[in-house]
């Protein structure tokens, strides 16, 4: 089986680090200039590892195997949420570039292609996995037109600074992939509470959401008697009580529910609030549970608008995303990389997360595997993964390649 | 009795409206270039009525009868809320004026001293009844130091731009004083809800308040599994529909509670908040009742606390307010007059609001008597009361006053 090389993996991952660095985090969103010297930089490294490196017009940089196919591609994405952790997403680009390198060092697989990729955007700056999205021919002129990101700069300009403007878009090359594959860290804390090393991605989660306003009426918080207000806040509160104390008789065994958004108009403790809004997001990878949820929810709003006192309305949140289910073949040989460098040390679980791979799957059987996150930390500066857990990771994707690869 | 004069009412009630007057509300904080005219508009109302007129070092207006006591003081605010209605406090100011006009002309009362007054700041710009709370000593040098409005503006600067700087306090009189008459209109819509059109104000309920801060972790919505979550806004959600469930076995029938200010931190969908805070304020006429609800906080509390996520803390909002009971001896004098003015169409009742009588209750004996407001709405520009009902009100509170100076 191929080797990789510890040493050169953490030292491209901690150079990778470099570009953005703040404290023991990164800044590194898409297109912002580190991004952009980050992923030349990264052309660079395919190019020494005799990969054909190209930028595309949405910043994705593929380093592209001069072998023939059936190819492999792996990687992540190399853009950071706006106050980042050093792992999430460089860890399975760095990845895919090692695991070109151990393939095309080992006489046994040195014909072999392997594409290694880093995917543009996936922090959603702009659009979440956009560079994945265009790859996948998922985004249209039309979506893309208007798109801003918070401080509403628009796209089109970040792609014109970024000196992407007339570039060429990639996209899926017809006949050439057996597969995707991404590694990434867990950014949850279930492998290292059970004491594994590996995570074996059978599905990425579904996701939905409703936004419920709530309209009552305003009033004095003295003079308006119980009986006769109409409180959005008195709605609000029983409603998400009540999705708390009814979701768990619906749900799966790694079902998440949240509801993080909550804005009580006008807000003043002396007031009777007429207006409130609330967000309530639920994942699951079984679309009959997410069903269960959506019954649970229409049941208990009709429940609260019996009731008479403020009403409620529900509406689907922008974004529904559907479970994606990892292809089986390809995990069959990641769990059997694991078992072969971690014997015992592995699970098949979810990733409650979202990844580039649950757009790719849609055009490429994909597959995903993750290494622990210290204390379960992501989208923090804190985010961390042991130098020996980051190290097996990359063996066993080596590996799992190596054996894709060979069986295709 | 004496006889108050609908159309010299109604006509200063325009005049004063005029003054800061926006769409049909008034914008007339304490302090500002327009409630310092209508102060000085007032002294001058004060004077033609025959009345001493003097501005206070803290803007109250006291228009003092040349008559010997037992005097009346009667009145209320003429500063308004940032967005005010035209009648909440200049009712009662110009009903002051009103009674000492129509008391004066009355032989039967001429000889008798009625002092007419407006109250600086009761909306609280810089602090609640700060006019009030001046006159009846409760205010200390270490209480003004420092204070500001919601825009940073210091007491001390807004008393200098007013002309204020270095002019004299009033004090409570000694032996003066009867007692202190307020008017007011209703603020809720007690009165047009029962077709009455007189309440006598029994007491000022008491208000207490509890800032509950939420403390728990930070997390990823798809990664941080339920059994492992501490979330702020489940506890918050938890406690906010406990309250609202539990309080009612406790409630006394006026009784309210509001939930009207909750924050979730950081407040995004796909975040487990980590921290968040719920202001509740609760108001009874009964310490009994105010006590209970306490007792079902410390409960409720500590049910929450008991559960394991998220823990709360509860801890005392900066104001606190005992109930204030009216003077029984001028309440019945005030019933009187309403059941002589209004046969069977009056009632006593609490006030769910705070009022200036509520602060000097505690120097002079007190009491108030309401007028209906339209559809309860009050603090809005839509405020508003049937011109009918102002004539009335006054005529009844004149009455009260005849009655109240010929038994003193």
């Amino acid at each position: 089986m191929p080797q990789i090389d510890a040493d050169r993996l953490l030292a491209d991952l901690r150079h990778l680090r470099s570009i953005g660095t703040q404290g023991t985090g990164v800044v590194r969103p898409a297109f912002s200039p580190k991004d952009m010297e980050a992923r030349r930089w990264l052309a660079g490294r395919y190019e020494e590892a005799g990969l054909e490196a190209t930028i595309d017009g949405v910043g994705n940089v593929l380093g592209r195997s001069r072998n023939a196919g059936p190819a492999l591609l792996i990687g992540s994405h190399s853009d950071t949420q706006p106050t980042g952790g050093w792992l999430d997403g460089a860890l399975g680009v760095i990845y895919g570039l090692e695991v070109a390198r151990a393939l095309a060092a080992d006489p046994a697989t040195a014909g072999r292609a392997v594409d290694a990729i880093s995917w543009q955007d996936e922090e959603s700056r702009f659009f979440g996995c956009l560079g994945s999205r265009s790859y996948c021919g998922l985004m249209t002129a039309e979506m893309e037109d208007g798109l801003t990101d918070k401080d509403g700069v628009a796209l089109a300009d970040a792609l014109r600074e970024a000196g992407l403007d007339g570039v060429p878009r990639l996209a899926v090359e017809e006949g050439r992939y057996a597969g995707f594959l991404e590694a990434h860290i867990e950014q949850g804390p279930t492998l290292e509470d059970e004491g594994l090393k590996i995570g074996v991605v059978t599905s990425i989660v579904g996701l939905r959401g409703t936004v419920f306003t709530f309209t009552g009426q305003q009033n004095h918080a003295g003079t308006t008697m119980m009986a006769r207000r109409k409180d959005a806040a008195t709605a609000l509160y029983a409603l998400a009580n009540a999705i708390n104390e009814e979701f768990p008789k619906v749900a799966g065994p790694r079902s998440v529910w949240t509801m993080g958004r909550a804005v009580i108009s006008p807000g003043a403790p002396s007031i009777v609030p007429g207006h409130a809004e609330l967000e309530l997001q639920y994942r699951d990878q079984s679309t009959d549970v997410l069903d269960a949820f959506d019954a649970t929810v229409e049941r208990l709003v009709a429940e609260i608008n019996a009731r008479g006192g403020a009403s409620v309305e529900a509406r689907r949140s922008r974004v529904q995303i559907p479970p994606a289910h990892m292809d089986e073949g390809l995990q069959g040989h990641i769990r059997q990389a694991a078992e072969a460098c971690a014997p015992g040390n592995w699970m098949a679980m979810p990733s409650g997360a979202f990844h580039d791979a649950a757009v790719v799957c849609a055009r490429l059987p994909s597959a995903m595997l993750f290494i622990p996150s210290i204390g379960g930390i992501s989208h923090d500066f804190a985010e961390d993964s042991h130098d020996a857990d980051i190290v097996l990771g990359c063996q066993v994707l080596a590996d799992a390649a190596a054996s894709i690869l060979q069986a295709a």
